[in-house]
């Protein structure tokens, strides 16, 4: 049995889905996840907004002892996604502790840009 | 009744608004800000320079539940902005615990490119 | 005698290798190892991925009061490299306290981007 | 009076200063330094290489309530440099605490990137 690592609450102020993508890459957010125990990690996004009430309860599974690069653009809310072109924010809430780095890609231009950091983690 | 998260002073040492722009976005800096609480957050920003005494008592207030990703040309002190192409350093004070993160998109050349830290937090 | 610093396990969700590079610079990811100690650090790296088992047990030595910034194209298990196009995680378990950061050059179209972030330490 | 804040040590394992620049800006490599205190801050700089024995005993002197963000390629040891293209790591050690951000501008390529991350603290 591998033990789990890390925390179960990460924070990611900075959230941002560019509405524009040129070239070969098509812009977007990665909320990448690593969990390192044997059991699968249960996930809740919640994603709050400038001006609206937040997106609660957007559940994502991640097995045992595997990563997932979740695309923000495939989180949805009783069938909606988060809005492009539109500043947010994001929580992730996990029911064991794992790892959690936000990276953006952004092809607005033909020459595509990329950041990234690891989230804010609650102790 | 929702929770504070995070830290009240947050700080980011590599604060610089670059003074050109080209292509179709403008080159700015976001100090983004999640307030998970219920009840709003009064923030107060202190610039830095290298040779010169800081501006304080810069004022912002982030609603509760909510997220702003406040651009730092928007930040005022007695109606004098932070001068761009000059190094300066942030401080974020805040009544509540929020979470705080660093972004700046340089637009100089028509090829954007972005950079993201989270803010340093003091426990 | 010179003190280790750091953390003796290091994590980084998000890694990946552009298949792709054009211009003057080959896309690739670094893990930049910095180990303070006047002993060498023996670092064993786990690559994890989001359909197959884990990569283990792969051996890094840095010697003591030295730098070295490890192209993750490098890293073999049994003469298998980490795929390229891949979104995949990585762990960093050291015998002594290092520090480790993450950076990734993306030359897929002619003008680079680059990103950067301290891993995630476990304490 | 005001406090310092911050840690006294801090490091940064992905030094690199681009050997070219193209375009408008030069590359360049940027260590932040925040001191929030009334005093002065005496910082001692050492740099870690691959393959040689550090440079130790870089002095800097930051103001009280001041930031600076020093190149890089500033740092002297003996009138000698930090050579160009060549993979290094660095150790900030300050007399008081202070907040740390390294950050590059790499212009090899007409259109700049940028990458930034707060220095990794020892507490």
């Amino acid at each position: 049995m591998f033990q789990a690592r890390g925390e179960k609450q990460w924070y990611i102020p900075d959230g941002f889905i560019p509405p524009d993508s040129t070239g070969a890459l098509v812009s977007h957010e990665s909320v990448c996840v690593l969990n390192c125990s044997s059991e699968e990690a249960r996930i809740r996004f919640t994603i709050y907004f400038e001006d609206r009430e937040p997106l609660e309860d957007i559940l994502v599974v991640v097995q045992g002892r595997r990563t997932k690069h979740i695309r923000t653009s495939s989180l949805m809310k009783e069938g909606m996604p988060i809005p492009s072109g539109v500043p947010y924010a994001i929580e992730v809430q996990s029911d064991i502790p794992i790892i959690v780095q936000y990276s953006r890609l952004d092809s607005t231009q033909a020459e595509n840009t990329l950041m990234s950091t690891m989230a804010f983690p609650m102790k």
